[in-house]
């Protein structure tokens, strides 16, 4: 039977810049990463690893900061450092800025977050470039699983957040199934499955977003798994160009 | 450790109107539902056993169906019944109609679906109350699992679909964090977490869209289960007046 299981890894401590987050994550995975896993790690960790965190001390807010702050009621240099990790603003309204990231990704605040940044007045934000944070991760961990890098996106239409891959090393971003049919010819209406970003909410399930778990362990997606890191999360990114809702 | 794990029930066969889908579902499980598992049940097989299914040979399409057809090269009597599914037209471009449903969902040709209808010509909608199926079905099951009722929907900014819960029945919607802070008092991100919808991707992972396997079994989502129905798939459509993407 076809079967899935997500396993949060325990004892991941709090992580530091500098710190080796594949042997932290290692370690809490025992001996127990095999190749055809799928680890799906909150992009938390890796930014902080990576030292991606920006201290509010140092930030010099521009007038275009200042006045988004002023109109939503935020800390102008948070504004700014929102906006430096923006390609553009897609909406703001409501006191909630939602952004296109420099990757291409559209979410709240461009990704930038204040809790659990390891000190008060500082900022972690996403990844430079989250692919390439997945793949450094998958060779440098035990038995070389898939890795995801993951986050917390609102969706237009629809309340709340759900987790979604915004880096990817060895998984298929997607599966391809336009232009195959069902018994009686007629075409399949979902057809384009985005089964990183189904991994990365299947693993947020076993997580609590306070409970120090930063790391799930997927088992049985192995048919999406591939020897190559693959095209990354950057595959599930829609251009501009074809974007319905700019 | 927090765990889950997903199972595609083997052994359903092609659903017809009128069928016992909780009978069927039943046998596929075994003995083996609990009152805490999530049993997520592709919407397709709930709509064919409620017989949610047009037949184009009756339709007659309007002037603006065929407006619409032309323009976007469908079939008019196809996007008439797109029409009578939906409350509104959010986009129409490069032959997709993006729609809101009248239950509220956004999604492509409002759900309606021509692949493994049962026949040429024949059309499956989305059923008529996705959380009266849900609670329909919770009742009549073995062990009285919580039900989610799935469709796959595409997203405005990211390639591919995901599954998306549509019908609820004794599962938390979403799991509320909002006003709860980390250890250094700062607010956290990602504090309203759509658990349904995660439900219904970490099940779509498990199943081929081509397999027959329209039901998955969820197991370690009991602090998510709720002995009274709950609110339902309707908790999780954003409100027309707090939507951004109109």
């Amino acid at each position: 039977m076809a079967a899935l299981e997500a396993l949060a890894l325990p004892g991941i401590p709090e992580v530091r810049p500098g710190d080796d987050l594949a042997a932290l994550l290692a370690s809490a995975a025992g001996d127990d990463l095999r190749g055809g896993d799928v680890l799906v790690v909150a992009h938390k960790v890796v930014s902080k690893a990576e030292g991606a965190v920006v201290a509010l001390d140092g930030v010099r807010p521009t007038a275009r900061a200042r006045f988004l702050a002023d109109e939503h009621g935020k800390d102008p240099r948070a504004v700014q450092v929102v906006l430096d990790q923006s390609a553009s603003i897609v909406r703001a309204a409501g006191g909630v800025l939602i952004c296109r990231t420099r990757h291409g990704f559209v979410c709240a605040n461009a990704g930038v977050d204040a809790s659990n940044a390891g000190g008060p007045d500082r900022l972690v934000t996403l990844p430079a470039d989250p692919d390439a944070s997945a793949r450094a991760l998958r060779e440098a961990l035990p038995g070389r699983p898939a890795v995801v890098i993951s986050d917390s996106f609102g969706r237009a239409w629809r309340h709340g957040q759900c987790d979604v891959a915004i880096g990817i090393a060895g998984l298929a971003p997607l599966e391809d199934w336009r232009g195959r049919t069902d018994a009686a010819g007629r075409e399949l209406s979902a057809t384009w499955i985005a089964v990183a970003d189904e991994a990365a909410a299947a693993a947020d399930l076993v997580r609590g977003k306070d409970a120090g778990l930063p790391a799930v362990r997927l088992r049985g997606l192995e048919r999406f798994v591939t020897a190559e890191h693959g095209p990354g999360a950057g595959a599930l990114v829609r251009p501009v160009e074809e974007d319905l809702f700019p």
